[in-house]
């Protein structure tokens, strides 16, 4: 098998640079994936500079994965040579705990194996992410792309899409549920789309005024100034659900007030240190809940590619070149991107 | 109509003691019920000293009340003279909310009238409660008891009975579930009861060896000691539903780490100060959920009563006379009762 190229980061202080290695060898029901486009999503710099203290080195981040299948296994049956297909946040799991059994696999009690900086099952060598011109993944965690969709703005679903897809699907949003999304980032625009074309009414939460345009050409039917009490108050007790994508600490009181009776609301942001204290008053006068959600089983992915394809959604990307992912790092930390960076891999290729 | 002696605070800084009222003319729909005994519920202590900052003196505690159909109204079809009947925390409603028409009168929109502490609908009059000879109250706020409970230890169902039935109802517990019942007080004690009868396998989690004994006498199957790491850790990731009735500040994140995926908490105490921020880790990593609740509706106080009926199920109580009430608040405060103090109303009639 052909040598990969890839870019990875040799230690948690260093900007990614290139990295060659050699994939492994096909299994009998491998995919070898060449990989046309790979999202940049917030995790990737996080395992690049070691936030999370438990980054492999050197590693090679993306797990939002679209390319074309160049070989298959001997017993791979899912997928043929040329076949447009990608590849999200998990290449394996147990595959015989009660979540793997239900089609849950992003909770696997024994852990799912990510994309990178995760150790293969079989022989414990740290996986490789997107950032490569090619991946071989076994073909039970390979999803089916709809032929109609952008290929580059595919990628991100893949991990901004089904965190954002199985959460609303989970708990039941569609016609005439009143949906908030908070945060107008790579999840929370994937958020606005997804919930807009599950027929819900789909409210916009975001600190930035600059931002109600672009809230509504996505599909929010409105959008809220979270920082302004007085917006705020005008929708209390009358969410159904709000999906909360923001990462950084902040008051989550705001928004569990504006939840009606029985309303959910769902975090898929791990902040650096926990938010405020929810206030127990306002769960137990209007039975609210708080619940947490981890991107979505690979079923759940291919329903929510397939979902994505009937309405033709995709997320809305800026395209980089391989060699201008540190600055990408940068402006990402900044907020500075509308609303994913997309990787064209091809830059990669010599 | 008779005069209605009463125990009643004056203030926020004075005991309980003796005060009279006329209690208002039988309306239509009303039932008057002669008070056999009332249940001593922490809220009374708040509210007699005024913690809610919302008290309005005088004020007669008491919402646990089991007693004796004196009089009805001209229109009363549900309840005659000489029936046994119940009134929890609730004498009216707004009865046209969406919560109101779904039989959730605790989560009625408009604010339902407390039974104590509350305004009467029609004329503004402030409710008195259960400490009290008798109460007058609408048809529909009054419960039937069924005739084989023991009628003291009957009382604190209409409060610690109703308010850790709902949420087990409502995550439905049941048979093969595994719950986790916090705290041993008037509140958890029932919970371990009524879990148990559903048919769930039922923890308890006290802080004090010194319940273990009790804890499984009433129900529990296991018993931990949650400050015991080692005892917490062997239940990681293994329940269905945990229903926390520690009103006391405390760390939320071992219980949520005890939970399965998809696995709930549900908080039935409002701390003075919020508990210490939950981990969003946790939370995310096993989709799992913080919720509240807040007592039950009157439709299901009924069928919590029915179903204790049914499993011969009252509280553990400790009977005293009216006079003993402010001994019972400074004893409640140590959690020096098992596990429900019940006032012998008879004692208050002269």
């Amino acid at each position: 098998m052909n040598i990969t190229h890839a870019w990875a980061a040799q230690d948690a202080k260093s900007k990614l640079a290139p990295f060659d290695y050699q994939p492994r060898e096909l299994r009998e029901h491998d995919v070898q994936i060449e990989v046309i486009y790979c999202g940049v999503c917030h995790s990737d710099l996080h395992q690049a500079r070691n936030e999370w203290k438990n980054t492999i080195f050197p590693v090679v981040p993306g797990h939002e994965i679209v390319g074309r299948v160049t070989a298959v296994g001997g017993h791979t049956h899912k997928y043929k040579v040329g076949d447009i297909v990608g590849v999200g946040c998990m290449v394996d799991s147990c595959r015989s705990c009660a979540s793997c059994d239900e089609g849950l696999e992003q909770y696997c009690e024994n852990g799912f194996t990510a994309t990178y900086n995760g150790e293969d099952r079989q022989t414990g060598d740290i996986t490789y992410g997107g950032y490569s011109t090619q991946v071989v993944v076994n073909e039970d965690f390979v999803l089916r792309i709809p032929e109609n969709l952008d290929l580059a703005g595919t990628a991100p679903l893949l991990c901004a899409g089904i965190t954002t897809y199985s959460p609303l699907h989970h708990w039941k949003v569609g016609p005439g549920k009143k949906v908030g999304i908070v945060g107008l980032g790579g999840l929370g625009h994937m958020g606005v789309k997804i919930a807009h074309a599950m027929g819900a009414h789909v409210v916009l939460f975001t600190t930035s005024p600059s931002k109600i345009e672009d809230g509504k050409r996505l599909g929010a039917d409105e959008v809220v100034i979270s920082k302004d009490a007085d917006q705020m108050a005008a929708h209390v007790n009358s969410f159904d659900f709000i999906l909360n994508t923001v990462a950084a600490e902040h008051d989550l009181n705001p928004f569990i007030n504006l939840l009606r009776r029985d309303g959910n609301m769902t975090l898929v942001g791990v902040p650096e240190n926990n938010h405020p204290s929810p206030d127990v008053a306002s769960l137990i006068f209007k039975r609210r809940s708080v619940a947490g959600s981890l991107i979505g089983g690979i079923k759940e992915t291919q329903d929510m590619l397939d979902f994505c394809g009937k309405h033709n959604i995709t997320s809305d990307i800026e395209m980089i070149n391989m060699n201008e992912i540190n600055e990408a790092y940068e402006r990402m930390l900044k907020s500075d991107v509308k609303y994913r960076f997309v990787i064209d891999i091809d830059t990669l290729r010599g």
